[in-house]
């Protein structure tokens, strides 16, 4: 399939490397330092980052949630434009850095009603704040991607926009920032990358051997290198592997020129909206649920997979693996561990998408109807 | 090992993406066309780029050789100053692509002599003109990196130079736009796509789990499409794949992180400037002739690859696998295939090794003495 690729971004990588934001923030306006509930306070990057900024003006806003919320975004937003900054630094995990993106195009945003770069995706954003980021929590990719997640508090709404103004100008991932996470925030980085490959991989197969071994290469890298850098939290070359490859994961490569799935994400949206399970512990839940579903588009590609990254024959085998190297890491694989009812998840959730009326899927086949089918299965 | 990594280059892939130019280079200023031997002009892709630069002022100069000359681009780099051009458009292989940095650079530079810019290695640059290119002849992967050799003739000297000024702001890959290239092209660009990987990944093991099964991919890839392309020229996902795989091979990811050789290059540099064989060609012959001087190093490496992509063990048994894909190529592997004494060479090209005083490879241990060795055993 055609494609076009684009990934300005700059990753400063390493040990030490926050030091190099120094030479890359302009001298010149304010900077935002924006962060979330404060962990970086107690790890020793907050003070890497600030006497890096040196001497720079700088504000600072902490405070972003998990999962963050338009309404915190908007509060920033008018922080922003009173200070007129001129510079975002995101420090943080996923949440800290989407909501760097919403507020870089929201207080750029020349529209009436800044929910629309959501309703949008954002399609009508035309401007952005420069931005950089200190990344924490390997884990979703949004270092070195132009997409944002954003929910809405008051209507349990999480939607997403992508924008080429918003790739950050520069990503600084030094695996020893990480090394104080704790466990379940590691074992949910490993799921939410392992996922975010598989939704450009796992469709039909598409003639594109290149992009498919790509894939696999990160996938079995997160096999070999996640329980390791669970067990070893502060052993650098596994932590260093592990942040690595979730970065690759989700930096649009390798979705280059191929169909793409993200039917896990938008029905895990729906259940972190609705229960506030974490966002990687409802693509766990949903992944292979959505997999039996669509067995016979993905049935070639599901077999490639269980041969390649497992060496085991057939889909059973493969999605057994699955289940297992997930459970492995500590990460359940059904609503019933969280005391979600799979009937009720399964018929709140397919009526917000019939009243929607979306469809997604590689093939567009994911409608209410199907949310509901895949829900019900996983108790 | 900590890294920088930045690729801005928006790539443009698939048949008939040329039209995309478009809407790409700026409106306002003179275009200079940059193209090699004019096969431009007799496969369609010479009027699809004029079609698509409509209705800008466009300059052409056309006539950049293969191993490109230094004394052509500063001829260029005249013309692009007299009629004030502001972007440049290359259409062809890495040769013109690799031409057109130099001009790019050559035209901003503001030291005494152009040629300080290579004797630099690009140290000294400090602007460009923006360009964009068409790819023509997948191989050197000069479409997606900030890296460029230039030959000067007067001299017998190749030399390269590498400077973030120089990317391409974009660069069209239309597989199409290959399907009428000889065969003897194609050979050329398979094995020197191979061999870039190589450079990249076949050094002592690195702790780099991620970047070595990257590396792996792009060569079982290459073992796999590169002769069924050969075979069937037309045929478009074979092309695609190849074009993409040459693409990534080079375009700085893959090298990350890792210690990297280049000594397979370093000495085919010279065998062209001496001989003037092909630059795959000299690859071909130089690269496990250069692994079996440095086999200490690498042999963990070798035995992995071996497993990996050709599943088989030992060095022998990989270096052999290695060989007989090359000259099932139709490449030739040997300096007597050219009628090239070996000692002779190796005489002459360690004697501008000790002259230059420089040591090369992963290991910084591949001197005069060591070209002499690794030359004069390929025979």
């Amino acid at each position: 399939m055609n494609f076009t690729f684009r990934n300005p971004t700059e990753i400063l990588f390493g040990k030490g490397m926050i030091t190099e934001i120094g030479s890359r923030v302009p001298r010149a306006g304010t900077v935002l330092l924006l962060y979330g509930g404060g962990s970086i306070k107690h790890n020793g990057v907050y003070e890497q980052v600030r006497a890096a900024l040196k001497p720079r003006r700088v504000v600072e806003f902490g405070g972003i949630e998990p999962n963050p919320h338009y309404e915190t975004c908007l509060k920033v937003v008018e922080l922003v434009k009173k200070e007129k900054v001129s510079f975002i630094l995101a420090v943080g995990g996923g949440s800290v850095l989407d909501a760097s993106k919403f507020i870089a195009a929201a207080t750029c945003f020349r529209g009436r009603d800044p929910w629309d770069i959501l309703r949008t995706s954002g399609e009508n954003v035309k401007a952005a704040l420069p931005l950089g980021t200190v990344l924490t929590l390997p884990a979703t990719g949004s270092e070195a991607n132009s997409s944002s997640v954003i929910s809405r508090a008051t209507t349990n709404e999480k939607l997403f926009f992508t924008s080429g103004h918003v790739f950050p100008v520069f990503s600084v991932l030094d695996p020893t920032a990480t090394f104080s996470l704790p466990k379940k925030y590691i074992r949910n980085g490993i799921v939410d990358a392992f996922v975010h490959v598989m939704e450009q991989y796992m469709t039909r197969p598409s003639d594109a051997p290149l992009q498919d071994r790509l894939s696999e290469s990160v996938l079995q890298t997160l096999v070999e290198v996640g329980p390791v850098t669970l067990a070893r939290p502060r052993q650098y070359e596994p932590r260093a592997t592990f942040m690595w490859s979730a970065t690759l994961a989700l930096n649009t490569l390798l979705g280059s020129g191929v169909p793409q799935d993200w039917g896990t994400h938008m029905i895990g949206h729906e259940l972190t909206a609705f229960y506030g399970i974490d966002h990687a512990e409802s693509l766990a839940v949903v992944m292979t649920g959505l997999w039996r579903y669509k067995m016979k588009a993905k049935r070639a590609k599901i077999e490639q997979y269980g041969r390649r990254v497992w060496n085991t024959r057939g889909t059973e085998a493969a999605i057994k693996k699955t289940e297992d190297f997930f459970k492995s890491l500590g990460m359940p694989t059904r609503l019933s561990a969280y005391n979600i009812d799979a009937e009720e998840a399964a018929g709140k959730i397919s009526a917000r998408f019939a009243e929607r009326g979306s469809a997604f899927g590689e093939d567009g086949d994911i409608n209410a109807d199907a949310v509901f089918k895949i829900l019900r299965k996983l108790k």
